[in-house]
């Protein structure tokens, strides 16, 4: 695995598919994992099914399920993989007080012309910053927002075509994302400034949703120029 | 030059840093490019110094500077390079009927926090949707946001680390703006949907320069997962 803490990671909406990837990849890395699922028998079915697969290839990694509520209560990491409908109210439910909160949520809406990123509160908020709002006492991040989940689930030791983005208000939120970042691409994440950022990074969904229908792919992003180059920070968070 | 048809292309902000590089880059490829500017005297010198610039390594590719409004009258591919302030009153102005309008323009702004992008219309709208709905008998494109001046401005051949999405509700302006990115990065243009998703990539420059700030570079974006792929245009154009 890769160096650095070993985290216990919930993940709220565990049996998504953007769940269930990313609790593979992590406990893949040698964290463990919960799933959480507001069906605590379907998250336990889950993690069964992913246990198998780890046991085939890495060893006896377990995930375990659970309610959203249990997962979280278990958790010092909180990954919040719902749907972008109902979030607030699942989202203000949750023992969330003093953990570390990522936000991999997408609010994305389709019509007939295809996707297009939602404007929470006029443009001026996105799902992220109605975590912080909502749970002024945890630590939220925003990042994973555009991983392919069929990507994630895949057997390949690192998604070489993507890079995660991190922002946060918190320093020490943004290192433990990276960390994570980097059991899935290789790579530490990369910062991109202050939580407020995930108005951009969440509606850039859309346009990777858009290049997929007309490709018909799974596009990746990727960051270059950064060769070498370590964060500053500077400017970047309140308490780094 | 990259095979396809020679443009006539004006350049509308062509002495600043964004314009200028673009119209070197255009101009090397083999296209008619004029440089324009509220003052066509700057216009006219920026113009000369790109042209002793190409005389030394490509021969007499020639640049000219003019006034905007004589700029776009002489072109058939105009691109919007100047500053989201004031951006309304010039794109109303100009005689840009018919043309061929590609907006590279980022509304954004700059607080103690950082860069973050602007809500336009309450998050539903983007200086290229503005273009289009303030000259309806153009064909706007949203291009070019997201490649750094100084990147632009160099040597290099091609600008490898980054891609050019491209969105547009007129499949010809798409194909137009695609081909000149490819005179930039050495590969065409990404169809990344629809004109409303200039709001996303308008935005996305935000994230790119808080990026830059934190690790003190120019970083670019690129796409993966296209290698081989071709845009069905699916759902994309309204004239495709």
């Amino acid at each position: 695995m890769i160096a650095g803490k070993t985290h216990r990671v919930a993940i709220v909406g565990g049996t998504g598919a953007q769940g269930q990837g990313l609790g593979y990849r992590f406990a893949r890395a040698g964290h463990g994992v919960t799933l959480g699922s507001r069906d605590p028998a379907r998250a336990v079915a889950a993690a069964a099914e992913i246990n198998t697969r780890l046991l085939d290839s890495l060893g006896a990694q377990k995930l375990r399920g659970d309610t959203n509520e249990g997962a979280v209560a278990a958790g010092d990491v909180v990954v919040l993989a719902i749907p972008y409908r109902g979030y607030d109210a699942v989202v203000a439910g949750l023992p969330l007080s003093g953990k570390i909160v990522i936000s991999c949520v997408n609010p994305v809406a389709f019509d007939s012309f295809g996707p297009i990123g939602l404007a929470i509160d006029g443009g001026l908020s996105s799902a992220a910053e109605q975590a912080q709002r909502l749970q002024p006492e945890s630590h939220v991040v925003g990042a994973f927002h555009h991983l392919a989940a069929v990507s994630l689930s895949s057997g390949a030791d690192y998604l070489a075509g993507e890079d995660v983005l991190v922002v946060s208000d918190s320093a020490q939120a943004k290192a433990v994302a990276s960390q994570l970042a980097e059991t899935i691409t290789g790579r530490p994440g990369i910062d991109a400034g202050r939580l407020r950022m995930a108005r951009h990074l969440e509606a850039l969904t859309a346009v990777l949703i858009s290049i997929n229908k007309s490709y018909k792919t799974h596009a990746g992003i990727r960051i270059h120029g950064l060769d070498g180059a370590a964060s500053t920070g500077r400017g970047a968070t309140l308490d780094g």
